[in-house]
């Protein structure tokens, strides 16, 4: 994670580039880094796609993309810069012959290239073959993998081995999103930067974490990909569990790939397994039906277009993680994601714990215990929740909860945010994993996911109903009160 | 500490009662808490003063000291009442006999009486005499003593007697105002009603203290009053010496005046003498000289009205203390406080410890320590400095010490300021001792202060010149620069 002010000059390979990922984010992102000179004067961007199209075409494409998509405008002369920067490769992925082409494409200079994968992962095993026979790979050039890798942890090794066969671990770049966030970064240096919270971030200080993904949208049009997924596998599996790790893993010795990754691995695989034994006490599935949102009535999840009225897939999940380790052995983990949630709105809370003696129990019979919030959207920031007490003669010593707080978007308001892919991709091009995920996190997440997956399956039931618009089944309050505890408003 | 919904009714007799602490504080402080509800329709206000009056005369002093100095306006019908309290009684303080005037005046009922000292100490005792003869002190009343209790030690235990003889310890509240002030007395819900606070008060997670109180004002006009005293008497001795109290004392078992004050005792007892062999590493001494506030030019110490142009008092002292327990061993609280200097600007500052391992070296050799800032004024409040990744790609991990804030202003708009003379009085009426000053304590205070200055004395220096309008000496940066640490700009 150091930083790196010579990027170095790199062929951007983009496989799927016509698709959404790339001309939404993919396109935007390199378009931003070559705005703010961090992209190599001699790097190229060779798209790669199975329409047969032109230069011209694909070029037009660009700017419509980059027109819609990129916030802060466009500036003519990076424009020029970027079109020119601009290849574009008809290819059928699955014929392996055809990967000549490409590698004419590709025979000027020594570049490292850079092999993006934004296609199905069904066909990752077919492009690296087709690569590997034109060879197209060397030790220099790295690969990065979108999501989903598989569907469970059998099918993520089929396409992880595929990919395997030609590249190296210290080649493969699997993106999740969630950790090129500017506020899920800030979790290393709130963690590791402050004594405070550094010495204090064990289970003698903590009492329990909450992490809410919540969304607000539906499944927008794309209900039968949705469907074979549903909300553990779509949202828990990666970017729920990436942020359990950076919370709770141990100290990394520095910041390398290495070490970070090795201290997250080691998390997940502490990971208390839930199985049919007990499932029913740390889980809650549901699914959306009709609802209000905002005042405007919105369908349920099986009255969506598209949808197969008898599908048993959920929309929400709450589970209550344990950790078995020395540093949480007692402190929950409660998670928390669905879909047609109230409001998009993402937080994590560190409830630290109680005061173990309360001397103004004579007024306050419960004394709130101090919470830490770090706000990943709407309004990234941190704040505090302390107790202070409330001026005024008639209360003496009538105290109150109240928040130190820290928004992002007020400190810094001068700053450009700076989207997850954009800094995903610089991070690849300097080389550095730090920020991408090991196959081993993969095949942790995968095993306690699909252990709660499987048990599921095995009792059979259907995913609670909640109504569009509100924070989940019911189940989920008893899941957390029946500790004693409850989520926080 | 508790609330009382019951105000006893009280006969309120102010000793010196056209003085300016009862003009500008007391009177208006009385109104405030009959404005407010909290005065015993019952309850009198006896003024005693030595000038031949009327109540006429006094109650048109009244009015026109509540008008310039009762900030929130006031009511007509409060007015009526609170006039109707309204008693004048001249008396000749040093008169024995004399107080058979006054004990006709409270003959009526059975209401505790609060003998409120605002006189010269000298005359403490005189008073208590007369009191005594004229058979007005019984185990219910109360007295309130104004500071100086003394000069030193010797002194002060003379004043004490002298009230002693007569009233019980439990009958005697010694007044510092700053243990009236909202943000003082948040200290105590800040450290005790804050697990990640209380938890990490001791040397293992705070590096040091800093109390700085700065004044912008010179001497006023009473310059003779101030040189007898000089800044350590007139400042360290009592007000900064009771927030290094409450700062540093062990947790009390509850909020009683019993256990609060215990445990304040044990602290300043704690301090670490300083004497002839170590006065020159853990103070400074200063004298402000001509200099210049808000760009107006001043007249320095010297050169002020009245001034005795020989004058050594100290205007300005800075204090390494150091606490003998094992809470504090080896944690220093630096104490700074002085006139003339460039803005009203009181707080503390709670200094954690650094970092023991920094990941982030490679981009930031020093990582600030977190700091809790507790702003007395001008703008109340606390804040949590900390570090957070600064938003941005090109320093991806460049982190920033910033400030989570608290400020009171904003917080708490509609709440009135209550003033430290209001919430004091109130606590005599309801008989709570825990916000005043026990003669163990003063003593103590006495004993650690006497030592210093009796060090000064032996060592015959000069104070070091400071310009008016600056932050003292600089001897006052050294003492904390040898450790190397620094003041808080």
């Amino acid at each position: 994670m150091k930083n790196t002010d010579y990027q170095s000059a790199s062929e951007i390979v983009l496989f799927g580039a016509l698709g959404d990922l790339s001309r939404r984010k993919l396109l935007p992102a390199l378009y931003q880094l070559d705005q703010v000179g961090l992209l190599n004067p001699e790097s190229r961007i060779v798209a790669v796609a199975r329409q047969d199209s032109s230069l011209e075409d694909f070029t037009e494409f660009v700017m419509e993309n980059l027109t819609n998509f990129v916030k802060e405008g466009l500036n003519d002369d990076v424009i020029e810069r970027f079109k020119s920067r601009l290849v574009y490769q008809q290819l059928d992925f699955k014929d392996t012959k055809a990967y000549k082409n490409l590698a004419d494409t590709l025979a000027n200079g020594h570049k490292t290239r850079v092999y993006y994968f934004s296609t199905p992962p069904a066909i990752y095993g077919d492009i690296s073959d087709g690569l590997k026979a034109a060879g197209l790979i060397t030790p220099a050039d790295r690969v990065v993998m979108e999501k989903p890798i598989g569907h469970c942890l059998e099918s993520s090794k089929v396409i992880n081995d595929q990919v395997s066969r030609y590249f190296n671990e210290n080649q493969i770049y699997r993106i999740d999103h969630y950790l090129g966030k500017e506020t899920v970064l800030n979790l290393l240096v709130l963690r590791f930067a402050n004594s405070l919270f550094t010495n204090n971030w064990d289970r003698n200080s903590i009492d329990h974490v909450q992490i809410t993904v919540a969304e607000s949208v539906g499944i927008e049009g794309r209900w039968g990909f949705y469907d074979d997924a549903g909300q553990m596998r779509d949202m828990i599996q990666n970017h729920l569990l990436q942020i359990l790790s950076l919370l709770a893993m141990e100290p990394p010795a520095d910041l390398s790939a290495e070490s970070i990754r090795a201290e997250k691995l080691k998390a997940v695989k502490a990971l208390v397994p839930i199985d049919r034994s007990n499932v029913k006490d740390k889980t809650v599935r549901g699914q959306y039906a009709d609802g209000y949102l905002n005042g405007n009535p919105v369908p349920g999840y099986l009255n969506e277009e598209g949808a197969n009225t008898s599908s048993n897939t959920e929309t929400f999940v709450a589970i209550k993680a344990e950790i078995d380790n020395w540093r949480w052995a007692g402190v929950p983990f409660y998670l928390r994601t669905g879909k047609r949630m109230p409001a998009k709105h993402s937080e994590i809370v560190v409830h630290f714990k109680e005061q173990a003696h309360n001397i103004f129990k004579d007024s306050h019979a419960d004394l709130p215990a101090n919470k830490l919030t770090i706000r990943l959207q709407p309004d990234e920031g941190v704040e505090l929740q302390m107790m202070n007490k409330i001026p005024g003669i008639a209360s003496q010593m009538h105290i109150q909860e109240n928040k130190l707080d820290l928004s992002f978007s007020d400190t810094y308001e001068n700053q450009r945010v700076v989207d997850a892919y954009e800094r995903l991709m610089l991070e690849v091009i300097n080389g550095n994993q730090s920020l991408f995920v090991s196959r081993d996190e993969v095949e942790a997440a995968w095993t306690w996911a699909d252990s709660i997956i499987d048990a599921w399956k095995s009792t059979n039931e259907a995913p609670k109903a909640y109504a569009a618009g509100s924070w989940g089944p019911v189940s989920s309050i008893s899941l957390i009160a029946r500790d004693d505890r409850q989520w926080v408003e």
